[in-house]
């Protein structure tokens, strides 16, 4: 056991080294019992704490045979930040609890951490602090986002109103075919053709902070969420917290293209295929909202509704009702 | 898949309902990308804010055929609300991420869960937030607790001087002799003899929060850290922070009392053993310490040296260099 703690001392000593990213707010970072950070008024206006929690574990979120550790580590903290971004947020710091199994090469942990610090330092986020454990099974981490947002202004799933349109960023559906064609090479054991080249979108996520900024900032914005479940999962969400339901228009859902040739891929992707990390939200019906803001193109694919269900109609205006269908990751891989 | 995504979503509603605690900071909980924290200047003092994450894991950091679920519930928010009190903080909200064996009963989670809130309630934080996964293996749990504490006021581990008086609160070595116990009985498959009203300090910790605050109300400490990882370990972060040394007093060092009938603890469990979650500090030589703050003893055990080495010493003042000696949990049990 001391073999490992003393492991333990020298990987948390190595990420110290390699989260340099000083954000202001950060008063305090590792080293500590606790983080200690200072949100101080931005022009005279008092800010709002956001924080987020998500997992990111072996055989359910990532393969070691289908991820490499830079983009585990990416990928581990885009989850948080991403959510920041729904919020119209800030990101500040980030805080990683890590497990690991006893014969995990150190070298996978110091890609790992690579992965996820570069991501924060393109953000000015601050790793400032974290747990580290001995896993019992596989590698387990837990990350947490802390971000700020001026007072009040936080955008919520629970503001969408009957009658608001319905906006999707960049395209849907990428990252579940992407896997889908990892699944499939794998059970046929044919060669490995996808690789993050192909579609790094699904390796190396970029949340939209950016756009959630500036839709915070123009007032463009009813509810936000992001797809990170998908979009029927995700707009449920929205309906379920404002008390209204919703229609798509199929036909318009922007679709993701992956593999070699690059293919659209199926509408039921599109639909239900989660960790996009797009932004879905509403919009009142008098707002123009433009076609590509901070370099992403912006969809309007359909709209509130008064009754609490929704539907997804077809050119002709057929249409079904449409039932979130939870994001099933790699679990069946 | 669907069935336990269900379930997934009816344990976060029963959750939801559980945690009706409101702290006036927490705008927005559960049911949103992030959760929206508030903190208002008191008294037209400006706050910092305070992270702290933890793991909890089974098989090592408790049992399921030890621990009870309110137990499990229990200790895991624990560990971050005697972080929070290691600073001088008050806590605020939690967060938990939560990942589950699909075979788990409902029924243990529900009785985690009460665990875990009724503490919550105690200190009017609001569980505010976290993230649901299945784990692959065994029950895994993170903490993340925040809090908040006057600007530029927060109890830092790094501003221990040479002469300054080492504190303790409490009594120390009693959790790890109690998993020594349970430990001992099981191995010899002997009648099981400690349960929770044997040591309740191991089962249902307090975290020392009306003393951290107070401690830093009244401005005796000059750095602190909780006892979670036992006295040589959490001594010697001090000291690596503040880059001085120590000098204890063996026989002082004050000594749990554990089993049926109750024996005070081996020395070592005093020095090595973890998870007392008793709060270590140091005061400039000139203050005044009261024997008992807040209904908890208060024992001088040592002082600060220059040299950067920690010393045992016995009445005689015969004395070794005691090594940090890390806490192993339940890893050999």
């Amino acid at each position: 056991m001391v073999a490992v703690l003393i492991s333990e001392k020298a990987l948390i000593e190595q990420i110290r080294r390699m989260a340099k990213t000083a954000n202001p707010a950060v008063q305090t970072g590792i080293g500590d019992d606790c983080a200690v950070l200072r949100f101080l008024p931005r022009r005279g206006q008092l800010t709002e704490t956001l924080v987020t929690t998500d997992f990111t574990l072996e055989g359910i979120h990532f393969r070691r045979d289908w991820h490499p550790a830079e983009s585990v580590g990416h990928r581990c903290l885009a989850r948080g930040l991403s959510d920041i971004a729904a919020m119209g947020g800030e990101p500040v710091a980030a805080f990683l609890s890590l497990a690991l199994p006893r014969d995990l090469p150190q070298a996978w942990v110091g890609r790992f951490a690579r992965g996820l610090i570069s991501l924060a330092e393109r953000y000015s986020v601050t790793l400032a602090g974290g747990d580290m454990a001995e896993s019992p099974n596989g590698i387990l981490a837990d990350i947490v986002v802390v971000g700020t947002v001026p007072k009040g202004k936080a955008m919520l799933r629970s503001r969408a109103r009957p009658g608001d349109r319905i906006y999707v960023s960049g395209e849907l559906g990428g990252s579940a075919a992407a896997v889908w064609v990892m699944r499939k090479e794998m059970r046929k054991k044919s060669k490995r053709t996808l690789n993050p080249r192909h579609y790094p979108r699904h390796f190396f996520p970029e949340p939209r902070i950016e756009l959630g900024r500036i839709l915070r900032e123009k007032g463009l914005v009813s509810a936000m969420i992001d797809t990170s479940d998908g979009l029927s999962t995700d707009l449920a969400h929205i309906c379920e917290e404002s008390g209204v339901g919703a229609e798509l228009q199929a036909e318009v859902i922007p679709r993701a293209c992956v593999g070699k040739p690059a293919r659209e891929v199926d509408l039921q992707f599109a639909l239900h295929g989660g960790e996009d990390y797009e932004l879905l939200f509403t919009s009142r019906p008098g707002k123009r909202i433009p076609s590509r803001i901070a370099g992403v193109p912006i969809t309007h694919i359909g709209q509130i509704t008064r009754q609490r269900k929704i539907f997804l109609r077809n050119r002709g205006g057929v249409g079904y009702e449409l039932q979130p269908q939870g994001w099933e990751h790699f679990r069946r891989g």
